[in-house]
């Protein structure tokens, strides 16, 4: 970057911003890499804008054809990832800590596009359920469904990580629906606008679903709906801050907080100097202090460790981190780059000020810290710096005050229940850790730290070779504390669309419910079509189509034959003896025999557009089958949908699930279940059904 | 009541208040039926009862046992009830009134205790899964756990449910495992009070699971922390205040509320005068105006109808509010009672001059109101009254105020989209009525409101005779709304629990999950017993004991037999030539064949513990099996639920859920479930395993 470019807002569709403002700076040398931009967005615009526009694009599409989108614009990003990088070490970071932000954030991207094509449906409307009859007849049932939230997210963030920290926002928000305003942090904010050039020159992205606020959020907050919401991801000072927002109070805005915290790493009881589960312990440590300059939300600040290993702990530490190379990371061997910016390096600076009013200093910058590079000094390095709290339970020290960088307390617990005492006083953080190769440690550990810490990581040599560390977040699973860590929830997989999703219960006749929610709820009126369901194409059948089959009477020579055949000859089935004394009193036909003679009853023998039943959910037997007993199924068309997918012969297909009842002679319930095909589609085009 | 007791406040055990402070008055003659005490509680004290005694009370217990007190308090309180009818009608309330507050409260309690039974599981750890291999050698896994929050519930209530309010708070919060504090609006507050004293006399309270607060909380928010929550029923005013309550936002301690709000009841276009639809929205509307005279959340306030039906629902309304007979409930045919003070009598009659100056009075006082019993002149009546909007999408008007009693206001629209967009005005509320026949309007309605109103009721000739009606939360179904209706959540089955437990993410090798969830993790260590598991008993099964099968090769013999027996003789099991043109390219075995032949390899025939498999879930059929492939099964003990139960025969038995993995000769999974059982236990004392 030469010339220092003035970055630009994206705002109703057009790039804002010609006249710089403030100067954004290399956090290595100094150097201005860009400027924010004086013209101030109308955020009425961009509000409107996202409304009209946005919504409507994005409900244009469903949730799977929102899935297939992020796909394509994760693979889009993939092929110009370097670009990224090349931006990013300006921010101090090495190219493991990038690989971060970067790769982090189009898995994140590519992680959802598949959780969107697996667990959603088509359509804009997630069936949640249960259906529950809430009465006796039948005729009134309740359920629950969670649609768009008809308006926009607002998220906010912070300076470490400008690239995922606005995928992992952006992604279960578009998935579910709903266009955003992204605000990234100033310092680092050239790296959030290159992406989401990347972004809009793909031309994958709906107008109106993302727009990019450089600079300062103005009077956005103010005019937002009780429709829209607002995620905050920086300090707890400023999440307070920006919590009681009146207007945002006012309409009930959702606001959800990601806030840094005092997360830890419990060292177990049971974890001796020369385990191969110690050298994990300090190789965590070091590596958390270190990545990105420990400029992480979810970065060890505490070390809680056995009182008998505490010195262990200490000079196993100080000697790897004697060995972390800072500087230039362009520079071969350098392993920590620099703090994001001076204001970080200041802010730090004087973090550490106040811990050392409680802490012993037992590495840090005089032990021959030399950044290396050229024009360092104008560089906003730091010492990776390691304390010791003289009294782990005094207030006001490493439980309280957090030196956002490479700065970590050591801590020293006599039995577990110190260690715990001593994790909770964190008063809520991001994740915490635990090394133990004793499970019964862990069983005790981790459900009262379960309370305290969003996430818990357990390390042991069995788990250290595919784990991704104390650190990373990842799209499966949550990310967000309680208490200090602000209380909010993201990422969790598909939690994190739901988030963005509202849910609603709805009462009515079961074929109301079905009419609304797209999916068959029992007690609907079906439809019978002369067509048997199973010689449907895809595209052909509706919701409710359903086969009432012939019936079959269950003979010994049934129980006998299943018996022989499948190797199952329980007392139950066989033994008139013991089965007289049985719950039913009599020997009765194997359920399993059951759900073989039903797919008998619906199966239709030739070729057909159902090319498998690849599965089967949530199968009850409800009633048993007697010897003389006459069974009947109805199969009904529950739930269709289309992922735009093919079979591996290259035949377009869709997911249909299909209702089975299997009932008496008595007309009672015997069997209850869901079965899952694959039916084809059909390629002419559709004919009036 | 004839000497107005002090009330009393339930804190630590003991019930503090011996001098009166401010008079409650009969809403029906204005007598004083009692006062709130003037001593103000020891708020410090409280919290400390609740985190030490409480909480380890609470913990003391599992789920399972919570869900068996629940059952134990709500049968206590169905045989006293009365006790709580004697006082209810001084609150204004009629019989039906009443009963709303005291069954539907005690029916929330018999809810949870089922809901508790049914899906919560032994112990005090929810594995809410699904456990998610990290890495592909699968040694490392993710997943996700609930757990009781440990800290304290305060929940603040409003003045028209004082008995059902505090019990669908109280209730999944016990179930969750936290004590709570109840403060109910001072009004009604005799109510709450009555029943928390039949609560405590029951002995079924743990100590310090609940403390009740009549009159001002002083500064028991200030004393909160992270661990613990806040839930709000009241006004929206009130709601927004408590919410940025310093405290609360320094340690992000959840605030939920749920507020009054502008409910509507959309008649829909296909619905005429004289059908029976009709009929049954004239009925919705006077019923939600006139039970609780109105003072119901919940209660519907804007009547949006056709405009060219207008004029035929005001004059039947009209003729169905005439017929309203209000009056001391007392009195043999009176429909509808006072409101719950003097105060709301002169807050309703401002709200209502407010609406006037928008609206025109269709009906009201001045249509022969005349309340009917000794002493009303003294209470807080107020007189059915009908609103008709001049321009429904007016500023300020029927959208805006709401008079928290028995006043609704129509609207007219033109068509769908208008009466979505009036309904849509009311910026958020608690639910919303459909009244339809047609499944096309339904389909088109309810998506687009879900976004708007917490909960949705269509109501035809077919739901009506079961339906609970537009007014009544279910303890099944969620009940909040976003926006004006404060955005919270409460009830809605297990969610209402979850609500109150903390979410935490955990990562490690299977074996550590296993042990943290006491649920088994695929990929754990497993136990291989001499015994075969199915000849255990319930005490003595461990997570993790496993069966590895014989083997079994499967035959042409067996596909033919199979599908002769069970009538399948789908082509990819029997039609060479079709079958080599399928995605298989080869005739394979049924599925149902290889989970029949799985059972017959895991199978021990003679009767023993292992009562019955009644259940399966999640089977996915991953390989296909072909004909000379030898499968073999493993079976490993999942999850065991006590739920303290016996079979009809009387002897105890527990839940056991096994995971089935069935692999071919390469050792690929072909298939993949989990088996629901029965399992009795031991009568004598356990012996060591």
């Amino acid at each position: 970057m030469s010339a220092a470019p003035t970055l630009q807002s994206f705002i109703a569709g057009r790039w804002i911003g010609q006249h710089g403002a403030t100067p954004l700076r290399s956090a290595l040398d100094g150097h201005i890499i860009g400027y924010s931009h004086e013209e101030r967005p109308d955020f009425a615009e961009a509000i409107e804008h996202a409304r009209a526009q946005g919504l409507q694009a994005l409900m244009a599409m469903d949730f799977q054809q929102r899935a297939a989108r992020l796909k394509a614009l994760a693979l889009y990003l993939s092929e110009r990832k370097e670009q990224l990088y090349a931006l990013s070490h300006h921010s101090g970071a090495t190219r493991a800590d990038s690989w971060i932000d970067i790769e982090g954030g189009n898995a994140t991207l590519f992680a959802y596009a598949g959780i969107g094509a697996r667990e959603l449906p088509s359509g804009n409307i997630f069936h949640e359920g249960p259906a529950i009859p809430l009465g006796k007849q039948g005729s009134f049932v309740g359920s629950h469904i969670l649609v768009p939230r008809a308006g926009l997210a607002v998220h906010i963030n912070a300076f470490n990580f400008p690239i995922w920290g606005m995928l992992e926002k952006f992604t279960p928000t578009f998935l579910a629906g709903m266009p955003c305003i992204i605000k990234p942090a100033t310092a680092t904010s050239y790296l959030t606008e290159a992406v989401v050039r990347l972004m809009a020159q793909s031309g994958l992205l709906p107008a109106g679903s993302l727009q990019l606020v450089i600079g300062s959020t103005g009077d956005l907050l103010d005019r937002l709906q009780g429709q829209d919401l607002v995620t905050f991801t920086g300090s707890a000072d400023t999440a307070a801050k920006l919590r009681v927002t009146p207007n945002l109070i006012r309409h009930s805005v959702p606001f959800s907080a990601e806030a840094d915290s005092l997360n830890c790493a419990i060292l177990g009881p049971d974890v001796k100097p020369g385990d191969p589960a110690f050298e994990l312990y300090i190789k965590e440590v070091v590596r958390e202090m270190t990545t990105k300059a420990g400029q992480k939300c979810t970065a060890i600040r505490r070390a809680i460790v056995p009182a008998r290993h505490i010195d262990a702990v200490a000079s196993a530490l100080r000697e790897r981190l004697s060995q972390v190379v800072v500087g230039d990371p362009s520079i071969e061997g350098v392993r920590m780059g620099a703090l994001a910016s001076h204001e970080q390096q200041r802010d730090v600076g004087e973090r550490l000020h106040s811990l050392l009013q409680s802490c012993e200093q037992l590495f840090g910058a005089s032990d021959g810290f030399a950044p290396r590079g050229e024009g360092v000094s104008e560089g906003a390095f730091f010492a990776p710096t390691l304390l010791q709290a003289r009294d782990p339970h005094a207030e006001g020290g490493a439980h309280d005050i957090e030196a956002f960088g490479p700065v970590s307390t050591l801590m020293a617990y006599d039995d577990l229940d110190e260690a715990l005492a001593l994790a909770a006083r964190g008063k809520g953080s991001l994740v915490a850790s635990l090394v133990t190769c004793d499970r019964q440690v862990a069983a005790k550990v981790i459900p009262v730290a379960a309370a305290w810490h969003g996430r818990l990581l357990i390390l042991d040599p069995q788990a250290a070779p595919e784990s991704t560390g104390h650190g990373s977040p990842l799209p499966q699973l949550k990310h967000g504390g309680p208490g200090r860590a602000g209380g909010g929830e993201e990422l969790g997989g598909l939690r994190a669309v739901k988030h963005y999703l509202q849910r609603a219960a709805i009462q009515g006749s079961p074929s109301m419910l079905t009419a609304v929610t797209g999916e068959y709820v029992r007690g609907a009126e079906v439809i019978e079509t002369e067509a048997h369901p199973f010689r449907r194409y895809f595209q052909d059948l509706r919701i409710g189509e359903s086969l009432l089959t012939h019936r079959r009477t269950v003979t010994e020579a049934d129980l006998v034959n299943f018996g022989c055949l499948s190797g199952d000859h329980f007392y139950m089935h066989f033994d008139e003896i013991a089965a007289r004394d049985s719950q039913f009193g009599k020997r009765i036909a194997h359920g399993y025999f059951v759900l073989s003679a039903a797919a008998g009853l619906f199966v239709s023998a030739a070729p057909g557009p159902v090319l498998a039943n690849y599965g089967l959910d949530t199968l009850r037997f409800i009633n048993p089958v007697g010897i003389g007993d006459t069974i009947q199924a109805r199969l009904t068309c529950k739930r269709k949908i289309d992922q735009g997918k093919s079979s591996p012969q290259g035949i377009p297909q869709g997911v249909v699930a299909w209702d089975v009842e299997v009932t008496n002679q008595l007309g009672e319930l015997v069997a209850s279940y869901d079965i899952l095909t694959l039916v084809v589609k059909r390629e002419v085009s559709p004919v009036a059904t």
